[in-house]
């Protein structure tokens, strides 16, 4: 079968084909044909050695993808040759709380990914995918739309009636649009163009904030909710965009730390975000019980998601110098 | 001013007319100008001393009304003359674990209700009213439709992608129905009648079943969730439904206890509930903190209230004898 | 390797021992030296086919034990050789909401369980034992401790100053409570004799009850609590004591249903259930992440299991017998 | 009756004694005749202008009393002459979301407060004190003890087998140790010398770190959690400590920001709070729904508030003068 691998860590010239044989499942085991995958913010972030986990040599990358069934082991009992698949995105991280291997065995970073042609894993680190969705549409859920529903869960789920602050149009912003929507809530997204403005009210954004006509777009935020602020927020820009978050967090309102964008600036005011009365946190993706029920979510209301790009298999590099332009809308994917 | 008194319980003949002094609001309080009122099952119930409190003699009927701030008592901060607000049903269920008293002060069965012209309670008793509803709507909210979303928000939140069974079209069923699609919800829903049945689904149910025709619909219940029952029952018709509720419920999916209808049968098979897996437990229709996340739902969706008839004050009794037909689909409410 | 199997369902009389290969691990899996299995009420009820599920002949009994990893499989990451592990009771709940393959994997009546010196499982399936118990007093906790953990965990956790009602001295009624006083709950149990109140009481039992003397206890404990009534039952009883737990628990205090003891009588009466006020669901033991929490608790606090007796592998049928005369207190168990 | 106001804000030389007419309950209300009255640090804070709320000029301070009713108003039905009640700290915080006048109806810095003979409040502005405490001790838990309460009830409630970190020995702190303790769970606590390191030992602190000798105790912290961390902060330092707690703190585990003392520093790292996958939120105290929680907890356990000293009303600027001193151990009390 063919594999990509980062034959070194630290530059996309090192991303490579390779032809290796094709794994066999063992007990409780699945064989997958994977058939499509997807990029996250992390996948080039390793690159550029900025995410917070180092990528190692050798490794096959990119942590979600879609499959058929094309083998199972010995004992298992959920899935059958045929069935359409996604992986979880944290392979052992079933529900309750995260085993303490949460951050060393990751695909891509710590473990081989998903960037192949085959694939073995447990059947317990995988789930039915919505029979309505491609699988390159499929392939955009195991980070960025668990990301987006975990961040609504919250310590407390979000509610019809309550508010949600967005920011861009990133894989996970789109599906937060999208899935505050479906639950009743209202959004207020920021953007920094008419034209991006106009596809997330499409999406379903009640109002659309330009950050570079308002850079004090927190304070914009507290009018349009009548100065009580939103109950959630996707906080995806790190501590660039953290301080007017919390400008923009209702009392008792979650702020959900997500990105972690490299920046000059990392310092934060104590007295800022004591007095917001938010909940801050950082969300790691999500668990499979979550995802789960992000497929039962996006299977009745027939969600679809939002591809800004397919690039064939043979053609993966350019997934990622696509991805690194920063000018894309939703997910990046690449078919196998 | 004019209100209503049952002189003596137990018949609608003691229901009549009385002129009384207007009250003056003291402290915290505050003198509404009652502008609608609604009917509820326990309306009728008590009447027909079927109801688990009994009615006690000379007390002004009814749980739920909208009106208008006339006058505000000393340091009453939340209000001011002219807003136009609706009652809790519980006036001292604030949030937090109901109060000791909860069963031995209610509106109509231990003290005084709303069928007046004026009414004086603490401001901690109201909420403010949508304002895109007229009194009449607003009314219909203090109970049927706060029960239907203390329901939805259970013990855990119903989340969207999963299934609320409803019974019926009484006023709390055919909020559930409006509710439960409006958090992405899939609704199942029994009637009676085909003309019920298209109003159900023109309300948002995605699928209605005839319960004289298919008097086992628990089991066309499971059938229409893949052998796995819903998420959510609004259980309104007492031990006589309940055998089927029972067959209908998901594993540890809820099933919220709000009717109470007189029936020859009251018996339940233990073994049946236990296998069921599910969680069974009475709703008491919900607290303020609840009410006031309601009416922010119900505001932001721009949702409205299914109103069956309005009767004016001067008829208050014709809306009794209507309600005590059980032919309505949603609520009858008093125009004052 | 040595190993019991019910060679056929249905009578004690067709548990025998065979010789068989020890089993080897795959990927991800481990093979365990058993030390030491612990008997439940239902692997006598399977005997009896008064459980829910049917036995099924030809399997090795049992759902609980301790013993130390002999081998590991490849990629096996959380545990080494030697290390001392007590098994999850159900294989594959590790958190969030349960697998539908639930109710059809369970040890001893689906699949092979733990009376055999050797056993193969995945390294999923285990957590590690607490340091200070012996083998024996560590096979006591997959089922019996875990279940009482849940009940008390509950839809919401216990609290400090609540009370707890406990019911009898066998496995899960004696850790409860031990487990509820830890937490600093306050403890009313239930008995047949001054001989084991007066164990119960030297365990922690702030009340206990005779319920020979005292066939109607559930107005006594709403006596002894002020008639509030308690905060959570746990159930072990059946039908046939629930109707005094109705009466004894307090509006909204939880019944964890965990007992299925056969009875003549299986009747219950809706109104009692409605007006109660409290809320009714079967325990299914618990989840990973629970045992996981669980195991915490008993290593901080040191708590001790309360062995009723301790039966050698080779007289293994002597352990269903003693549990089968209903006479224990606390666990029965057997060394391997 | 005698009452203390701070006639100009900002010095404590303006604080003086006054006459005033004693105040008569309105409907609803009641009369108390208050006999202790206990300092937090917020009442030192406001004079120094620390607090992040300015003090008014003309306000009788203090939020914190225990006495006895005294008269009662038209339709009280929870309290009667004689009972002995404690306040609630936020008066018209009940439970369920927090009203949105919660910041701007403080007793002390908005509202007159307790450092009086008497004083008339709402009857759901109290709640039964518990019958084992003088009043000196009831009047120690409306704020430091539900501060204590809600940090440990926190987003999901600390359970047995659980850590939990205590900065000091301030009354939330000495609180916090021991409720902490009563619930099962195990505490490390840091201080600046060995005789309060006995004191908190003496409590149940089962470690004691001295911060002058290991200013880098968040590492101290780790080590003794295995690596781990703890699952709850009491962070009452602001950001001076915070930055340690941040290192203390495990996965998952909860940060209750309660302390904003002054400080030079206010800056945190935004990269140290995301990489440490705490949750971090302020803690207003709590509501009225939680107080009753622990006066249940108080009474059952019999624990007792650590009182540092007592003066007596006349002596009441001494008190604060010992408060400024921050020499204390536990709370300073009034007795009036």
């Amino acid at each position: 079968m063919k594999v990509y691998r980062f034959d070194q860590a630290g530059s996309l010239d090192h991303l490579t084909l390779h032809d290796e044989p094709t794994p066999e499942p063992q007990r409780g085991e699945v064989l997958i044909r994977v058939r499509a995958s997807s990029l996250n913010y992390r996948d080039i972030a390793m690159v550029h050695g900025t995410y917070l986990r180092a990528q190692q040599a050798g490794l096959i990358p990119l942590s979600d993808a879609a499959g058929e069934i094309a083998a199972v082991g010995e004992d298992v009992v959920d899935f059958k040759v045929g069935d359409r698949v996604i992986n979880t995105f944290h392979a052992r991280w079933y529900g309750g709380n995260p085993p303490v291997t949460l951050g060393s065995q990751s695909y891509g970073s710590h473990r081989d990914g998903w960037l192949a042609e085959y694939k073995v894993v447990s059947e317990e680190a995988i789930v039915a995918a919505p029979p309505h969705l491609t699988f390159e549409e499929a392939a955009t859920l195991p980070c960025a739309a668990l990301t987006a529903w975990t961040s609504l869960s919250g310590l407390r789920p979000l509610r019809p009636g309550q508010t949600v602050l967005t920011q861009g149009s990133g894989g996970v912003s789109v599906f937060a649009v999208q899935l505050a929507r479906l639950l009743g809530a209202r959004v207020i997204a920021t953007t920094s163009s008419p034209e991006k403005a106009a596809r997330l009210k499409a999406l379903g954004a009640d109002e659309v904030i330009n950050y570079v006509e308002t850079p004090a777009w927190g304070d914009r935020v507290r009018e349009l909710t009548d100065g009580r602020g939103v109950d959630r927020v996707l906080e995806v820009g790190g501590a660039g965009t953290l301080e007017q978050s919390i400008k923009a967090v209702a009392n008792r309102g979650e702020v959900a730390l997500i990105g972690f964008l490299a920046s000059s600036q990392s310092n934060l005011d104590f007295n800022d975000l004591f007095r917001s009365g938010g909940v801050f946190y950082r969300i790691s993706v999500g668990d499979r019980s979550g995802l789960l029920d992000l497929v039962r979510a996006v299977t009745l209301s027939g969600l679809k998601p939002v591809i800004d790009s397919v690039f064939p298999f043979e053609r993966a590099l350019d997934a990622w110098h696509h991805f690194d332009d920063r000018a894309f809308f939703g997910k990046v994917v690449i078919s196998h």
